[in-house]
């Protein structure tokens, strides 16, 4: 049977109800009806990672942020930009077309990459709720330091940042994949579940660093660890690789880790 | 003559034209006719902040940021929280009213932010534009990490966030301070005024670091360094304190220096 681009997205998007104005599109040459030759997934749709999609003899590369540099895909690209240009003419050349894993991926119960996550983490015996925008853990009293020498760890991160006391005692933490960080959501949760230390990808930081230091100083420590926005993202698009492979055998899914576009230094 | 908030606060905005809905407004026992004893200046009106204010006998805070973790003070603070409770309380019981010196700050022109951050890192001699939001300056050829080792040098800072070629030859640098550093703003000024490098406070990271990434790889190399949200605007508040202390001979103005909120581990 032939596998088409709207079988996988179908597959994808298994029984999560529509979502209106999605990012979830389809970029490049194919369309719903073109037969799947081969499929890569990734976090992030860079030259280098379509270039590698392409060399892999896939013709869909399933990623979850966008192709061009922001949420949603600009309604006109920039006419006189040479990078703009030359990730237009790659997918054109390539014959890679990308298809955007992000709402329905994450309106999915419970969703895979805050699963993913939690999973990589070593931390699912942990598990006490999973929420539709965070896991909830409750696990053995450990140091905020240790928790985040254990995240660095278990990622192989070359860093985390860090808000806080890095003393406390953590006994409930949250792990917040991607966006999730910023004070309206993460503080909100922490209170409502009585949260040690919050996980997340990204935040801005004004929100919830500055409560995290405003929390130590009146003597009722938290802490945040930020560990980037890719970094807390992959393993779930890794996961949802792998559901991929086994739905689908015979079917060629790479899976295609990213490198961090942010050191350092 | 006795100084009222009102004095003050009429002396930061200028002649910048009234802004609607701005979160510049006072919060706490102060109104615009209370006498000033003192004023502190600040990045983040923290709780440790408020606290240093009070000691030094300042009955008003200018701060950029705003008290409660968010860009706007939430209609209804939540009430269950032991951290809001704790700043509210402190801020009734000290004394000290702050006013948020943000959107008025950002208006004027030259922006004082942006020339702070500017003198700040000694670039006000490379200045060729100051635009709205970013400080355009053509600098003599510098490698990206001998930029990157000059900032952390200048600002003190024990590192930077950095994407992009380190290798690369820098001539014409775009600075914006806070969160500017979104590809929407800085990815079009970066094409409009042939940047090579763009030094910001924070921006989302699948953004412009992604643009860099892509710009290395397509053979035109840009690159990004993201120095701390804080760490870009404090420059610009000891400006606004040192105005302020020139304009008030007699009125003690305190500028107290923040501390990082996220320290990278």
């Amino acid at each position: 049977m032939t596998i088409t681009i709207r079988h996988i997205i179908d597959r994808l998007r298994g029984d999560v109800a529509p979502i209106e104005s999605t990012v979830d599109t389809l970029l490049g040459p194919g369309s719903p009806d073109t037969a799947v030759a081969g499929v890569a997934v990734a976090f992030m749709p860079s030259l280098e990672v379509i270039e590698r999609a392409a060399a892999l003899g896939a013709n869909l590369l399933i990623a979850h942020e966008g192709v061009y540099y922001s949420h949603r895909t600009p309604a006109q690209l920039p006419e006189d930009d040479p990078v703009f240009a030359h990730k237009q003419a790659l997918i054109r050349q390539s014959g890679v077309t990308v298809y955007r894993h992000h709402d329905y991926c994450h309106r999915a119960s419970p969703d895979p990459i805050t699963l993913g996550l939690v999973r990589a983490l070593d931390w699912e015996r942990h598990l006490e709720r999973m929420l539709p925008a965070a896991a909830v853990l409750a696990v053995p009293a450990m140091r905020a330091d240790a928790a985040a020498a254990h995240v660095r760890a278990r990622l192989g991160l070359p860093g985390v940042r860090f808000a806080g006391d890095p003393g406390m005692t953590c006994r409930r933490i949250g792990v917040f994949a991607g966006y999730r960080g910023g004070s309206e959501l993460a503080v909100s949760l922490l209170r409502e579940h009585r949260l040690d230390l919050i996980v997340a990808g990204e935040g801005p930081e004004w929100e919830t660093p500055e409560y995290m230091r405003d929390a130590v100083h009146s003597g009722a420590a938290k802490s945040l660890l930020l560990i980037g926005h890719a970094e807390s993202e992959e393993p779930g698009m890794q996961l949802e690789a792998e559901r991929l492979r086994q739905a689908c055998p015979g079917l060629p899914v790479h899976w295609l880790a990213g490198r961090p576009a942010l050191r350092y230094m």
